[in-house]
C-alpha cells in the first residue's frame, strides 16, 4: 500500500491522510503547544488539503493568535475550540445530556466536536439524578436520538439511569467536577465503568473531544 | 463520674456499660477471634447483665460453638450473626433496599442488627437504577419509613436516586459486589460519598452492622 | 403523579419542588458557576416561590454580585455561603465539634447550613484527641444535643472517641487539613469509615453542607 | 405510561420489559447467586415470555444445575455463559481481536454475548503490538467489520493502534491478564482511557458482556 | 576497619557481626524460605557464635523442622516466632497496648521480639478508643513504662490518644485488622502517620518485629 | 485527677498543661491560621505560664506579625518557625542527616524543634546513598549521637543504610522532594516503612516537627 | 518488505521471525495457557525452525506435559522455566545480585533467561543494604561485569547503592517480597524509579524475564 | 581503598570522584536550590577539576545567575539545562523518539544529557501509534542506532511497538503529558512497565536526564 502522507514541521509530523484512513482528520491538541506551534499545525493541515482545521484546549493567547492569522476563524470560548474553514453539513442527531451546570464546558467540547465531525447535536442540561423526574422528562429526546452522550461529575450516576431507559448507546464522559472523594474525576469514572446497566461506554475524564468523535461516528453510520 | 465497668477476660476487656453510655451494648466481632474466644465474650456480656449478647461475622465453626454452649441461640446464616438471649420489641420502621440480589448478605446483616437494636425493618430487594421504575415503585415504602438504608455494589448509584425522592435520611452501604474497576467496593464507596443529592450518609464497605446501628438510633428516636 | 415543576434557565434546570419532595430546597453550588449564573439561579428559586434561596462555595466576586442584586443578602465569609430571604426558626440542637482551629471554615459551612435548614446549632472548637480531657469536658454538651457533627482533619480520630461516649449519632466530616500522608483528606476519611465505635456516619471531605443537611433532618425529626 | 412489568421472586425482582425498553433483555449475573437462584431467575425470565434466557459468570455447579433443569441448554465453558432457548439470527459483523492468547476467555464472553444479542462475530486472536505486522495483516478484517472489539491485558496498547487504522469504532476491553504493575487490569484500563487515537470507547476490566452488548447495538443499527 | 564477618550459605549470606554493629543480631525472616533454609540460617548464626538465634513468621512446618533439629527450641505459636538458645535478662519495661483482641497476634510478635532483645514487657489488651475510659485506666501503666507500643487496626486512633497523655514515646503498629476501607491496614497506617499528637513513630503494617526492636533499644538505653 | 487547664480563645482551646502531661508544650501550627490567630495563640500560651511559645509553618506575613508583637522574637526563615521566649539548655545530641540539599528546609525544622525541646543537634548534609562512602564517613558522628534523624526524599534509601551501621534508633523523615513516581513523598515514605534494617521509625512526609519532638525525647531520656 | 512469517494455531499466532527482527525469539508465557496450549506453542516454534523453544511461568502440570512430549526438555523448577532444544554459547557476563534470599526465584528467572539468550551470568545473593559492607564486598564482581541486574523487594534500596559505585548500567527488578506497605512490590518499584543515582533502569515487578532479555542484549553488544 | 574526594560547601557535599567511579560526574539538580546554591555547586565541581559542570531543571532566574557568573555558559531553554565548560566529543548514536509534540521538552532534556555525556543523538518527533506508519517509517533510523529512547505521555504505547521492531534496547520515558486518567504520567508509566515486548527499560516520569545517562552508557560501550 502507498504509505500515508505526512507533513514534517520539525516539531510535529502531521498525519495528512488520517481523515481518509479513519474518517477523522488530525485535530490539533493545543494544550502542550505554543500559540505559534498551534497556528503552524493548523496551517499545515490546511495546506495538506483539509477543508477544515481545528484545535482543542485553546487558551486565550492561542485563540488570539488563530484569529490574527485567520480573521474568519471561529472560536468557541466555552468549549475552548478554534475552527478554521467550513464545517460539514450535520447528519443524524446526538443527544448531549449534563448532570449539572458545572459540566457545561465539557459538554460544549462534545458539541463543538460533533459540529466539526458533521453530526447533529441537541443539548439538554442539568438533568442529574437528584431529581430523577428530570431524566424521565427527556425520554422523548432520548428516543429521538441516534446515540446519547452523558456528561457528569461527582457521583457520575446519570449514565446508569439513562442506559436503563433506552436501547441507544450511552457514551459516558466523567468530569473533574466535584471535590474531596471525587478525586478530580476518579469517582465518576469508576461509577461509569461499573454501571449496572449495559450499553455504557466510557471515555477519559473531561474528554469531550473523544466522546464527540465516537458519537459522531455512530450518528453518521446510517450514511454507510 | 464513676468509671464504667469492664470485665477483663485476659485477651479481651468487655465494656459492660456501653449500652448505658451509648445505647448500644458491645457486640462481639467474631472475625478475628477463635470460636472459644467468641463464646467467652458472649458469656462475659451475659454475665455482666446483658439481656442479649450477639456476634457478627460468625463462621460455621463459631456458629456451632455458640449453639453447643447455648442450644437456644439463634444463628442467621445469611447475615452471619448469632444471638443469645431475648430480642427487644421493635420500634419504628427502617426500609432496607438492595440494588441487586448479590447485595443480599449485607442487607441481611443490616436487618439482623436492626432486630438486635430494637428497630422494625422492611426489606425490598433488587431495585437497582438500571430499571429506575423499580425505584419509583417503592416510593410509598420510602414515605412510610423513618429512615432508608440503601445497600449497593458496582456503580452504587441507588442512594443518589433515593435521596432525591424523599426527606428521609439515606444510610448508604457500599458493597464489595462487582469486579474490575469496582475495586472491592471502592467504586460504590466513592459514588456514595459524592452523591449529588444531600441526605446521604455513608458507612464502610460491607458494613451492614454499622448501618443497622445508625438506622436503629434514628428509628427509635421518637421514643426520646 | 404530577411531575415536579422545574424552571429551565437554559444553562440550568431548577428543581422547584425539591423542598416539598425532600424537605430541602435546591441549593446553588456556586463553585462551577459564573457570578451571573449563581445570581440567576438564586433569582429563579425565589421566583419559584422559595422563601429563602442560598448558595455555597461562594467566592468574593460572586458574593459581591449577590449583594449588588439583593442589598439585604447575608454573606457568611468564613462559611462562603450567601443567603437571600428569611431564615427559618431553628428547631432542636446540633452540636458541632472541631478537632482543630484549621477545621473552622468547614464547621462554619455546617453551621450556616443548619441555620438555612432550620436547626439550632452549638459550636465547640478545638477539642482534638491529643488532649482527650477536652473531649470529656464537652460530654454535657453532647448529652444535650440531638445529634453531633464532628469535623476533623489529619488523623480524623475524634468521631471514634465521641461515638464511644454517647447514644447520639455522629455525623463525621473529614477535612483536607493536614499535609503529606493526610493526602488531602483521604486519611481522616478512611479513619472515619473504619471507626471502631458504631454510630458514625460519614460525608465527603470538606462537605459541611451535606453534614448540615443530614444533621438538620435528625434534629427536626421530633417535629414529625 | 404503563409501568414496566416486573416479576418478584423474593430475592430478585426481574425486569420483564427490559428488552422492549432497552433492546437487551435482563441477563442473569450468576457470580453472586446460588445455583438455585440462577435457575429461578432464568425460569422467571422464560415465564415472562422471553424467547431466550441466559446467564454470565456461570461456574461448573451452576452450569450443571442449568443443564439438569433444561437438558437442551447450551453452556459455553470458556465464556462461562449458559443459554436456554433460541439464539436470534445474527445481523452485521463485529470483529473481535485479542492481544494475546490469555485474553481468550474474555473474548469468548464477548462472542457469546454477540450471539445472544443477535450480532455476527468474527474472532482473530493473538495480534498484539509486539508484532505490529500482525495488526496490519488484519486490516482487511477491520475494514469489513461494523465495529471492532479489542481485548487486551498487560500494556493494553492494541486499541490505540487499531483506532489509528480505521473509521470503525473500537470498543476496548482491558483484561486482568498480567502481573505486577498491571495491577489486575488497571494498567490496560488507563492505557485505553488515554488512547492517543480518538474512536476508542472503554468498558470495565474483563467485561466481555458489556462490550458485546454495546457492539451488538452498533452492528444491528443498520436495521433501524 | 576490619570488614564484618559473613557466613556464605550459598542461598544466604549471614551478617555475623550485626549484633556488635547494631545491637541486634540478624534475625531469620522465615516467610520466604523453605523450612530447611530457615534451619540452616539458624544453625549458621549459632555456629557464628550467637547465644540466641531466632526466626519470625514461622509456619507450622517450619516450626516442626526447628523443633526436630533443636528439641529444646521454644516456639511461640501466636507470635509465630521460634527461638534457639538462651533469652537475655530483660531490662526496663515496655508497655504493649492493643486496641482490640484481633490485634493480639501482632502484639505477641512485639512481646516475643522484646524478650529476644532483652527488654521487659507488659501487655494490656483491648483498650480501644470506643471506650476511652479503658485508655484512661491504663495511665498508671503508661507512666511506669519506658516506652509504649500501641498496636491497632481499623481506625488506628489509639496512638493519638495515648500520645496526648504521656511524655513517653509511642511506637505505633498499624495492623491489617478490619475490612473494606481499612484496605489491609492502609487506613490505620495513614491515621498513625497523621496523628495530631507529637511523639508517635510508625512502623510497617503488622510489623511487630520492627516495633519490638525499636522499643527494646529505648528501654535498654538507660544501660548506656 | 484535676482536669487539665485550658484557655478558651473562642476559635481555639489552648492545652496549657500539655508540657506537664506530655513533656512537650502545645506548639502553634500556623498553616491553617490567620496571622492574628497565631499571635493570639502564642500570647495565650505565654499568659498560661509557658517560658517559651513557638509556632511552625510560619509564612512571611505571620512572621512579621509575630515580630511586630514581640520585637525580640526569633524567626528561623528556612525552618519557617518563630520563637518567643527563652530556649532551654540543650541536653544530649541528635545527629540530623540529609540525603540531598533539597531536603534542607525539613532538616531545619527538625533542628529548630530540637532547640525548642532542649536537645542538642548536629547536622551533616548531603550524604545520600548515591555516594555511599559519604555515609560511611559519618560513622563516627553516628556513634557519638543518642539518636539519628534521617531526612530524605526521592528513593528514601538512606535510613536503611544508616540503620544497618548502628545500634542507635533512626527516625526517618520522608520529604516531598522529587518528581513523577516520587508522588509528593509517597515513594520515600513506603521505602522507609519497608526498610530492610530494623530500628527505623517513620513520621509523616515533611514532618520535621514530629521527628524533632521524638528525637528530643530520646536524647533527653538520660535525664530521667 | 516481506511480511514476517506467522504460524496460526487458532488460539495463538506465533511470530516466527521475531528472533530475526528483534534478536529474541518469541517466548511462551505459560501463565494464562493450558498445558496443551503451551506444548503446542513450543512445538510450533520448533517447527518454525527455532533451535530453542522455551516457556516461562511454568507450573508443575505444564512442566510434566513438556517433559512427556520432549523427554530431554530441561525444567528449572525454581525459575519455573522449561527449555526444549539447545542453549546458545554464553557471551559476556551479567552480574545478578539479590537483596535477600526471598528474592531468589526471581533471580533464577533472570539467570534462566540469560542462559536462553546466550549471555553469561554470575549470581551473588543476599547482599542487601542492611549490611552495606556486603555490597562493597562485591565491588570487584561489579567491575568485572558488563551489566548488573539487581533484584530486590521490601525497600528496594540496593540498586541506588550499586549504581553509585559503578559505571555499569543497573537493571533493577522490584519483587513482591515483603508485606504491608510493600504493597505487593509497589514500594520497591517506586524506590527504583526514583533512585537518586543515575544509571538505574527498571522493569515490572517480579519480571525476571524482561530483565534477563535486556541484560543479555547489553552483554552481547560487544559482538556487534 | 582511598576514600573518594568530596567538597563540603556546607549546604552540599560534592562527590568529586563520581566520574572516575561511575563514568558520570555529579550533575546539579537545580529544582530544590537557590540560584546562588546552584552556582556554588557548579563552581565547586569546576574547582574540583571537572572539564564540564552542568545543571538540570534550571529556571530563568538560575539561568541568569549562571550566565552572569560564566558569560560563555550555554543554556538550553527548552531542556532547562545549563552547561559550563567543554562538551565531550560524541560517540555512537542514540535515537530519541517522541510520541507527540508535547513530549518535546523531556526529549530535549534527553538530548542535552546525551551531549553532556558524550553520546551522539538523533531526534525524530511526533511518531505516535495513532499513525503507526509513522513508526514504521523510522525503522531505518532505529536500525542505525545503538539504542532507542522513546518519550511518550498519554497511553504510552509507543515503546511496545518500537521494541517489537528491533533488537536494540528501548529506554522508555513516560511523560506527564495528558489529563484525567493519565494521572500526571501514571498511565504511561504503567503501560511501559507492562510492555508486551521485551527489551523495554523504564525510568521515572519526565526523567529525561536518567534516560540520557543510561542511553549514553550503552552508546559509548563500544569504546570499552
Amino acid at each position: 500500500m502507498t504509505p500515508p502522507r505526512t507533513a514534517d514541521l520539525g516539531f510535529a509530523r502531521l498525519d495528512l491522510d488520517r481523515a481518509a484512513r479513519t474518517g477523522t482528520a488530525e485535530v490539533v491538541y493545543a494544550a502542550g503547544k505554543t500559540p505559534a506551534e498551534t497556528v503552524a499545525c493548523l496551517a499545515g493541515l490546511l495546506d495538506g488539503g483539509a477543508p477544515l482545521a481545528w484545535a482543542t484546549r485553546v487558551d486565550d493567547t492561542t485563540a488570539d493568535a488563530v484569529r490574527e492569522r485567520w480573521p474568519d476563524a471561529v472560536v468557541d470560548e466555552v468549549a475552548r475550540c478554534a475552527f478554521v474553514g467550513a464545517l460539514p453539513e450535520p447528519v443524524g442527531e446526538v443527544l448531549v445530556l449534563t448532570a449539572g451546570t458545572s459540566d457545561g464546558p465539557v459538554a460544549a467540547e462534545v458539541a463543538a466536536t460533533l459540529a466539526a465531525c458533521g453530526a447533529g447535536a441537541r443539548r439538554v442540561d442539568d438533568v442529574g439524578v437528584a431529581g430523577v423526574h428530570r431524566v424521565l422528562a427527556v425520554a422523548p429526546d432520548i428516543a429521538a436520538a441516534d446515540v446519547v452522550v452523558v456528561v457528569a461529575g461527582m457521583d457520575g450516576a446519570l449514565p446508569s439511569v439513562v442506559a436503563g431507559l433506552t436501547d441507544r448507546l450511552v457514551v459516558a464522559v466523567p468530569t473533574s467536577v466535584g471535590y474531596g472523594a471525587a478525586f478530580e474525576g476518579l469517582a465518576p469514572l469508576l461509577t461509569m465503568l461499573t454501571a449496572c446497566a449495559p450499553g455504557v461506554l466510557v471515555v477519559n475524564i473531561d474528554n469531550g473531544f473523544g466522546a464527540g468523535v465516537a458519537a459522531a461516528r455512530i450518528a453518521r453510520s446510517r450514511e454507510r
